[in-house]
């Protein structure tokens, strides 16, 4: 590595007969060098309500979420939650997020500053949110969400390694005048990023059919306030039928499914089989806090048991796959992350394959690649990842506590 | 405790004012103490082909598992990795399971040695298996079946804490002469239990219709042959009827789904709201190593997810309980073991609240009981698990590796 990139990749036999004098090697038995894992959807202001109990989607929201998130608006605590909440995705060995803020800018203010002191390529936009709060809830206004995005875009897009992501939260808490400035920035500001949620629950998705009955689909609202296109990304995007498919194909859009999520809130089953026969691009988020995860490894277990449900084998290379160069593709940041060639950023972990006990143990027992990285997409946790680099600096080690 | 039994229980201050001089007293700040768990499915020897990839149940059985169960013919093989085994069921609080050895009588023998040196309350049993088997694969007869089974009978049941438990592998591998095998050994020893899968995949289903076509229901096989009763516990059940849930009812057999493995292999969702509907006893297991896991908090994990699926809400109460005292009852050894009450057996963990720097952060948020539940079952692992006792002996320390 050499200023945060990567200057050359090979066998160790090879690399270190040409190493210049002076260099540091490091030496890692029974591990294995990955790209950093991409997590494509994930909410910060969720950290405190991780695993709360009994609800799905929507009273979910109402009852336990919406009102959390209000706390963020205090800049310091947001800052410090932040660097919790970033501390334990390096610690999981993700070095690229997609986050989700609370409605208060300083939500997201909080993260780039902590992701900048870490040089994290990270993503991150305040929520955009108008309406249908729980009673209380300060909301945003079209002209304050369109206004608190465009001073964040205005700071922090394109700073160092970050990005600004346009955040809706979903057409439900959405006016149109707000998806409207939404659309606005998308057009002001041509590089950045647009996330919301789409299709992830039965109920959600009849709720959007009444307030938008001029729409032809869920999808259809976004893609009629000029919402969709190859750097949307769709989170979870579980129940796209066909027509979906094909326009999500024409527009490029990206979707993201979160497997623990999916599983906690009861939603539903991704369409891995459709999303490959319509060739759209896919990646994995862990959805924290209604995924009760933080981890890709986990997140890849969990895709892993909802394609088996449906008859679909996904196999630990495309799952693998879709948290490292695929997470990369859905950003269109593959010329900068994803995987270790030369030239590219130097975001990666070491990871012990025989992290526990059992690990130990059952590793003897696998012959192939194959095997390896399913037994550890299968078994490990963050035991296993030993340490994170960072844009070529150490950032996680799993021996400091 | 005294003499492997609980003693007196109550809040400290009480007990310690009652203490006779002498007693040890020890004290787990953030710590919880609940009997140990209770995995009512498990297959011991899957230890090394947990996490094998990309079938369902049938192919997964014929391509992984049972040419890997033929080594367990050799004893002292059996032994080492009996003691595998059950330090990792101990290092994630599980003190009773039944298990499953392989068709080698040395398997369950290897399972019954090890748990009597660790005091342990186990039930295990060899598999009977005489016909179905890949090519190559050396099978029983219904003869050899009766007497291994009886041998090990007559040598462990009601020995110390250790149960036998009959094991036909299910239908499509026992032949009608294998079953009345399995009946007849149950008539003669009215003591001990049974274990078998049922219901767990619908090809397996459809198969057990081509062989038995008799029969008027997969449950119905086992019935004629006089293996459903009390002690009966039938691995998976996932795809029962209503009329199959009347004549478990009537019989009053135990339902035990195995959520890490019913989505492992994609068998399907086990029916939460029909068995309370027709109020049958019910416990979980893990399924190992079709259930990527060794813990019942896992397990409580993935069954919560499973009942959302279906938009039922498990409670943390309720997933404790079945992984307890719901264990203990669906071995009628509710006397013994399940609860912490005067004269029960010292089985027991002590769980620690603040196990990761996630947990510790996550637990401040939590007020009720209720939350605190399920935040661990939600969050937590085998670093979780800081101690457990067998018969009032540590015999799991976290701190010891």
């Amino acid at each position: 590595m050499e200023n945060g990139k990567i200057k050359a990749v090979g066998p160790a036999a090879t690399i270190l007969l040409e190493l210049p004098e002076g260099v540091q090697v490091a030496s890692y038995p029974d591990s294995m060098i990955m790209p950093g894992f991409v997590d494509i959807h994930i909410h910060f202001p969720q950290i405190t309500t991780v695993a709360c109990y009994g609800e799905q989607l929507l009273e979910w929201l109402q009852n336990y979420i919406l009102p959390a998130e209000a706390e963020y608006a205090d800049k310091a605590l947001a800052q410090e939650r932040a660097a919790v909440f970033l501390k334990e995705l390096l610690r999981r060995g993700t070095t690229t997020a997609s986050v989700y803020g609370s409605i208060a800018k300083e939500s997201a203010e909080a993260l780039f500053e902590v992701a900048q002191r870490l040089n994290l390529r990270l993503l991150a936009g305040k929520v955009m949110m108008d309406r249908n709060g729980p009673e209380g809830m300060k909301l945003a206004t079209p002209e304050s969400d369109y206004q608190d995005s465009k001073e964040l875009i205005e700071k922090w897009h394109g700073k160092g390694r970050l990005s600004y992501v346009v955040t809706p939260r979903f057409a439900p808490a959405c006016s149109a005048a707000d998806l409207q400035a939404a659309s606005r920035l998308l057009k002001e500001y041509p590089g950045v990023y647009l996330q919301t949620h789409i299709c992830e629950n039965l109920h959600e998705i009849a709720w959007v059919r009444e307030l938008f009955p001029e729409r032809k689909s869920y999808l259809d609202v976004y893609d009629y306030y000029g919402l969709v296109g190859e750097k949307t990304l769709l989170g979870h995007s579980l129940h796209l039928d066909d027509e979906d498919f094909i326009r999500v194909k024409e527009t490029g859009a990206v979707l993201c499914p979160c497997p623990p999520s999916n599983f906690f809130l009861g939603s539903g089953l991704f369409k891995f089989a459709k999303a490959k026969e319509y060739n759209v691009r896919v990646a994995l988020g862990t959805d924290l806090g209604a995924g009760n995860t933080f981890s890709m490894v986990r997140a890849m277990e969990e895709a892993y048991k909802m394609a088996q449900l449906q008859g679909y084998s996904l196999s630990p290379f495309e799952a693998f796959y879709l948290v490292t160069l695929g997470g990369a593709r859905a950003l269109s940041m593959e010329d900068k992350i994803g995987n270790l060639e030369v030239g590219k950023e130097a975001d990666f972990i070491i990871m012990d394959l025989k992290s526990t006990p059992f690990l130990e143990f059952r590793m003897q027992f696998t012959k192939t690649l194959r095997d390896k990285l399913f037994v550890q997409m299968m078994l490990s946790d963050d035991r296993a990842i030993r340490e994170t680099y960072v844009y070529g600096a150490l950032v996680h080690d799993r021996e400091d506590r």
